[in-house]
Formats: structure tokens, sequence, C-alpha cells
């Protein structure tokens, strides 16, 4: 029985690139936390401590800010397939890239109602992501693009029930027909092709997905997450699955009936620890899957 | 030489009410983190171990929530007036009562354009806060009313210069005359009143702070902290004092020299530490202090 | 093309359970983190809303607490393979469930040098985890237990190189022969069986990798990555495989020579973001692979 | 009425300075997170934006490291002084220096029993904390010292009540006359002299309070924080005072009635918010008070 090096992979995470295009008085802000991973021939490294085939992180690092100029910050996937790209090209012990990248979203400070040119506050809202697996040179080549977002903390005061569950001898919770339903979603999407208009399709999803949260009366957060998944995948034939992660942040109705005060879905406590967490995934039956896709490297993304 | 207790509080840290107001088909949401401290005679509790004089801090906690209903919860200064207010005349041993609440702002989610009656997404940015501190029964009643923001993140990427600057042995620093300003401001001011429009002039107050920002020309963050608090106390007579702290959160030029690049301020790391920290108080000459506006209880405004 | 339910997954997370033992004066006490998973014949519930199959999350919460005190709570791989067992067992669309545990270590309080019988102080150190996963009844069980701990930080101030790398036209870093090497060390072993003894068989992985990390000249994290792993995996014949996550924290000599200070190795900024992330994994080559071992529910683990 | 500039300071926060001794194999190390603050004639970089009397807080940064080497960090009260010192002395329009300390202690690896001379582990467990107050020069020169820690998490299983306590509409309150008592301690000690043993000082500080803390039938957490003061306070009479901080860290214990289980404290769901905050002083009541010793700069304090 031998013992050998499996898995390993190794890079520069959270890379905090700031780019600001000022060609005009009217500048732009792209704010990213970049992290990138390389797989290929280093068990040397491993096995050895021979560092010869190895490209040091720092220099990864390096390549992050400089693409940042050199090829443009405009699309996090772009910027992500540029460089993932460059190190399986340039680097010759290299085989897959994985880049990861989460983008934090500016909006322009307003001045009398009228944007000003070089000021912004930070939009806080949800975290764009992508996460992009480029792997082979020449005819070898894939190049696997995941878009999503996570920390969309979403909420409904009515509209969303939790009845009709399978009862244990542990069974306590009442059902109900009418509660707050709320989650910090995370949701991540398959491309089959790298020839989208990213920007555009980044804030279609997502308005997708934050409208069927709104409008389906819900009989579970399941159903909402199959609903949205389904919704995304009918309005983009070219998304071949979509994933979401969905803690159940529970605002439990506060009781006030011990101080004769009435409480119809009026107070609630927003709980912290512990939550329901649903994970879901759609997907289209007749497409191949992509298991590294979603082999995480920084676990931010 | 006698030991003896000195400055002592206690009370419920960090009650996550959230109140809905359904009465119409069009919901409205708060989402607040409230805390509650109170001063008194209480000493026998450190003394002794006797709780004879003390009210739980349970008690406080349901309270809290009660009066979210009760009271209602539509400005958290008024709400936290009644809390405070309610623990000093109600509760015996108590002589003062400090109430600090942070607010979680939600956006109705849009449908079609249009706002939803029930759905919201979390707006994630600056956090409202306000710090109440209730002394004294009857004639001797004195209500202290701090108002604020913390973790506002603003930017700008020109108009701010840092130059001119004193030189020791430990000096490295260049000049600049061109730079990226970034921070996450914590503000809170000192009202002199309580008949106030809580909610317009939060948003007033925010406004300003952030032109300010925008529009003023810097030659140092301590420049711009000072000319946004003169700023709002020149458009608000009751507000006595703004206190700023603001870390400079450094967004340091990327060398590109190295691999021919040009950079001509865009591209930048975003660092994390360490950070300049400034912090800096405008007030009105003629105003008596109000040190117990002052005394954080939790650390959190 | 169709579109259909993928992998989904749903349980409770993060549950907060503290065990004390006080059978006799002297007590004991368990802290952990447990998160719950099924999976199963749920898609009615997300295809259709019908939660007739679903066993609340809250229902898998009451049994966590319960179960610390109907099975005990001694070792947390014990408590996981029962919580586990008890979901796929008694649930009828239970397929397998999946238990994640974090472990909060704490030591008791000395009192004139002698350990008191029931106060304790957190001990702060790694946080001890286990990820079980129970599928199948009677004769189609399978139970994987996956070992581990997480926030192990470790560093050497001497005994550690870096060069002889590759250099790209972006590398700008220079080889050194001695330098600080630090990490917070994630590993996670997975065990062949179920007989094991788990406390002993845990102070004895993590003493391994500790006295390898002390005892190895390493010539990059890599290589101590790789022996920490091949001495566990010759130590026990009973573990397949022990993956490591290991993000390199920087420690950046500081240069003190603009003041005329000399600085040899001795003082350093110990930064924070980008961060070397390095992953290995070593295994024995002649053993089926476990893919389900690795699919990590909350991320925490 | 005037608009003026009231309180403020500036500086550089959190500098992450590690040393290493290693004049011997045997190294040493030190691992401080440090801030520093001036106070003085600075008015007119917030009036006009004129920094010629500022000295930047990148040279504030440049003087921490430094005197790391220089002067040596083996105590960080001694090193804050010295700095603080450096800043009064040295920096013409300086009034006074404020320097905040945060220590990482850090435990030798044991390899085959012994203390490895080069390898440690953090240890995790509280956090020691200093801050320097230095003021005015030569003979009007004042030094206070604030020594403490934070983060110091601690348990009894028994030996704690809590009844006969102020009841109010609002109680539901249960008495109970044995419970859990945990919290997560700060404390911090003002000295009356820097003629110090910092080291044993410290050390003999926190085994007072954790040993009384362990040993005192406690019925309230507030009398544990008197007594735990006033044990301190009766040890050393160089200390003038001594503050806590301490959140009742909920410890609920959980129902297992509907499930026919018995628990007799064994079973408790540790809760996250809201908690108990109880804020206590014992001080000597014959010593002048020294504000400004409290006056925290980072908030980490």
């Amino acid at each position: 029985m031998t013992i050998v090096l499996g898995h390993n992979r190794y890079g520069k995470a959270e890379n905090r690139v700031v780019r600001i295009y000022r060609d005009t008085d009217r500048h732009e802000i792209r704010d990213i936390n970049v992290s990138t991973a390389l797989k290929g021939d280093f068990a040397d490294a491993y096995l050895a401590g021979d560092q010869s085939k190895v490209l040091p992180t720092d220099s990864q690092k390096q390549t992050a800010y400089s693409f940042a100029k050199e090829k443009g910050l405009l699309s996090i996937e772009t910027y992500a397939l540029e460089l993932g790209a460059h190190f399986v090209d340039t680097v010759e012990y290299v085989e897959s890239a994985r880049i990861e990248v989460e983008e934090f979203e500016w909006q322009r400070v307003l001045v009398d109602g009228v944007e000003h040119d070089h000021s912004w506050v930070r939009k806080g809202q949800e975290t764009r992501t992508a996460a992009v697996t480029v792997t082979g040179r020449g005819t070898e080549r894939t190049n696997i693009v995941v878009g999503g977002f996570k920390d969309l903390v979403i909420l409904k005061s009515t509209g969303s029930e939790f009845a009709g569950f399978l009862e244990d001898p542990y069974t306590l919770l009442e059902p109900t027909h009418d509660r707050v339903m709320a989650t910090s979603l995370v949701a991540q999407w398959r491309f089959t092709t790298i020839d989208v208009d990213w920007e555009a399709t980044y804030l279609s999803i997502k308005r997708i997905i934050i409208e069927k949260f709104a409008t389906l009366h819900s009989l579970a957060l399941q159903q909402t997450l199959y609903e949205m998944g389904k919704a995304v995948l009918e309005a983009y034939d070219f998304i071949a699955e979509i994933r979401f992660q969905a803690p159940n942040k529970h605002h439990f109705l506060y009781n006030l009936q011990p101080f004769g005060v009435e409480n119809n879905n009026e107070v609630f406590n927003a709980d912290d620890r512990p939550y329901g967490l649903i994970e879901a995934t759609v997907i289209r039956d007749d497409l191949p899957p992509a298991p590294e896709a979603w082999e995480s490297y920084t676990g931010l993304v």
C-alpha cells in the first residue's frame, strides 16, 4: 500500500484590486477580490521541496494587478478568463487555472440630484461572484464560467406558508399559513458558452430571482428556490444549471400575550442560530455535468 | 484607603426586533438591534448579591419587543425615547436609562418596475444608529438624543491631496496631489431638542455629509471631516455637535513599472491594515457639553 | 430539453449544543456546533411545495439536543454517527444524512494549582471538526467519518526556505533561505472504519502534524503539508487520506534600513491579504475514493 | 453662536508588528496589534487643510515597527511607553500620545515532550491589552498605563444562582438556584505607577480573576465582577481601579420533556443574542479619577 500525493492546488488568494477608469472626467470604478489557483505538474514541490516548476504566488498576484490595466476590468468574467488563459498558456507546468472573483459594487454619489463624476458610496447589497476554470491549450482548451452572487438578503412579510409536513416523535413545530420568510441567498449559475453579455445577463438573472421570490406564493423555501432556478433556465438557454444555498433566516413571532398585547404577525425576533439550510440545484437533464465548475478554492465563492 | 464600587450599568444587549406594519396590503418593515442599559440604585447586587432592586435583563428584553407593538417603531429615536422613559418612570430604582439602536434598512423589491407590497431586499449600505439617554423623573427629566450612522463606505477617485506635511526621521511618505480617498464613516450628532422630524433630518444630514465629501477638493481627510460637520451644524441649529470617526482606507497605487505597464492612478491595492484613523468633533462653542451622550454602552453605536 | 431538480439537501445548521456531565462533583463539558442535512425523496417539496415527506428542520434540531442526553456526547464522531443513523433509520424518506460538528475545547481552571471541578476557560486554539455521512439501511449501510481541525495557527521563525522557483516576466520575488513560515491550518482525515478510539486518535494526529511542522526543515509549505500527511498515514493504517488547506500567512520582513536600523529577521509585518493558499491531499493509492466524504454542507467544516 | 473644532485625534491603527528574538537558538516571539494616536496643535489641518504641523500616520507606522527593534518588545506596556514618549518628546506639535496594544500569545510546540526552539502554536485564549497615555514634557510629563485583557471566555456549570429579583409586568423569568454562568470577560486595570513588573503582574491579576470566578458561589454576575475587582485591588496597591465589561453568555436549559427525556442541567442551548451585559468598576475612593485613561481610540482595547 503506497502513500501518494492526491488532489493539490496552489495560488494567491484575496487580491484586493481596485481599478479606476479615468480617461474622461467621468470616472468608473471596479472593486474586486480575486484569487488564483493553479493545477499542474507540481508534485516535485510537495514530494521533494523542489520549486523549479512552481510559479510563486507572488507572481500570480503581480499578474492579477497588472492585468487590471493590461486587459482591463470591465466584466469580472472576462477579466477572469484572460487571467486564467494567461497562466495556462504561458506557464509551462500549468494544466488548469481557477480564478475566483468577488465584486463589490459602488453607486455614484448624487449632488443636487445629479450623479457625481468621481465619488461613490459602497452599494453594500449582494456580492457578485465569478468562478472561472480554464483548462488545456489550443484545441484542448475548455473554459467553464460560473456567475453568481452571495449575501443577497431578501424577505417577504406574507405570502409564505409551511404546513403539511412529516411529523416524528421530535416534531414540536406548528404548521403556519402566514409567516415571514427571509434568506441570505447564494446563487451560482453555469454558462455553456463564453459569448455572453455578462453585465446585462447578471442584472437580468438577479432580477428574475428577486421577482420570483416576491411574486410566488411560497409553500416552502424549497419550492421558492426551484421556481427561481426554473425561471432563470427558461430565460437563458445558455445557462446549464443553477445552484442555490439558502439559510432560512428564522423570524420567530414574539409572544406578547403575557403582556396582553396582540401580535398578529407584527413583532418578530430575528434569530441568529440555528437556521434551516436548503441546497437546491436546477439543471437541464441533457447536458453533461461539469464537476470542476464547483470545486471551490477559497470558500469565498 | 477603601475599595468601593464605581461606575456600573447593566442591561440586555442586541435584541433583534423586527416590526412589520400590515394594516393595509402595503406592508412596512423596521429592523433593529436594540440594547438597553440601566443605571441607579443597584449597589446591593454588586456588594452583596442582593437582586431585590434589580429588574432582570430578560424583563428589559420583553419590554423592548412589546414596545415595538405598544408604542410602535416608526422612528428609532422615538422608540428609544419611549423605552428609556418607561424604565425611568416605572422601575423604582432606575435613575437613568441608555437605549442604543442600530437600524438595518430594507428597500422594496421591484416587480416589472413597480414596488412590491411585502417583499424587500436588505439595503446593506450604512447602518443608522441612535443613542438615547433618559435621566430623572418629572421636572428633573432630561432626554439626550444622539443620531448617526456607521459603515458608510465612501470613495473619491480624484480631488484629494496630501502634501506639505511635517517630516521627521521616520518619514518616508511622498506627498501626493492626486490620490484615492476612501473611508468607512462613523458620524454621530447630538440634538438639543426632541421635537424633531427624525426621518427627514436623518436623510438630510446624510445627504449633506455625502455631498460635501464629493464636492470638496480635499487637502486631507481631517479637512473633509471638519467641513462636513460644519455644513451639518450650519443647516440645523438644533444640532449641538457632530463627531466623526474615519478610518483612512488606504488605496495604494500599484507599481506596474517592472512590467512596463503605465499606471496613472488606475490600479490600486485596497489594503486592510494598518489604516489611518481620524477623529474629529465639530461643536457650537456656546453650548454646555453633555458627556453622558457619548458613554457608549455596547460599542456597537 | 427538460429542466429538472438536481442535487439537493436540507437541514438545520449550527445548533449550539452544550452538554454538562454532572454525575459526580467533578463535572465534564462538551461544547459543539452541530449541523444536520438530509438527502432523500424530497423532490415534491421543491417541485410542488408538498411537505408531506419533509421532516422539519426544527425536528432535526430537537433531536440534536435530545441526543446529547439520550445517546451522550463524549466523542463528536460517535454522537454524529448516532444522529445520522437515527435519521436514516427512522425517517422513511431519508436516504442519507450528513452530520457536521465543530467542537470548542475548554480547559479546567486551576485554583492554587489544582484543577477546579466545575469551572473552565475556553481553550481557544484549533477547532476540532467531524463530518459524518450515513447512507442506507441494514446491509446497505455505509458510514463515512472525516475527522479534523481548523484554525490551528502555527508559526516557525526559522528553518524555512523558498528558493529555486520558476520565474516569469511578473516575478519580482527574491528567493530566501530563512523566513518566517506561518499558517492557519485546516486538516481533515478520512477513516476506513468506525472502530476507533476517537479521542486518543485525534490527539495523536494533531501531535504528529505539529511535530512534523516544527522539525522538518521546510523548502516550501507544499513540502511541509505532504510530509505531515505522510506521517499521519504511516502512523494509522485506518486513515485512507488526509486533506490540508493552508493559507500562507505572510510575515514580511520590515525594511528598517531608512532609519539605520538593522533587521536580521527580527521585525515583521503580519499581513492580512492577499495570502498564498495551498491545498494538498495525501492518499493511499489502492483505496476507492469517497467523494461524498468531502461534500461540505455548511462550509464551516 | 460660533462653530468650532472640538475633540480631535489622529494616528495609525492596527499595525501588526511581529518581533522575533533570535540571539540564541532558542527564539522568542512577540505578536502585537498596535495603534498610535496623537493630540496637539493640529487645528490647521482641520480648518484649512494645512498639514505643516501634521506628522503623517505613515511615519507613526514606521516608528512603531522600528521601535520593536530599537527599543525592544518584551512587555507591551514598556514598548507603548517608549513609543508614546517618543512622539511627545520629538514631534513639536504633539501634546499627548495614546498607544493601544493587543497582544496575541503563542505557546511553544512540544516535540517528544520538549519545548521547541523556534516553533509555536497561537495560544488563542484571551487577548492581552494595554492602553498608554503619555502627556506633556519634562516635569509636566504624566504616564497613564491601563493593562488588561479581553475575550477571556469562562464558564462554570454550577455554583451560580439568580433569584430574588425585582419583578415588573414584563417579568417572565423564573428564579434559579443552579445555572450555567458564562461570560467573555473584558477587564482593564489602571496603574498608579510605571515601576511595575508587567509580566508577573499580568499573570497574577489574570489568575486572581479566574480563581475568584471559580471559587465564589455567585448570586449574580454583578457580584462576581465586584469580588474579582476587589481581590485584584487588595492584592496590588498600585492598581487604582479596575473595569469589567461582561456579556452574560446565556446557556438556556433545553426543554427535553416533550420527548420524555430528563434534563437536570445537562443539555443547554448556547444562545448568541441578545445577551445580558454588565459593566462594573471597582475603585479606591481616595484617588483622583483619570478620565483620559479610558478614552478608547480604536474600540479594540
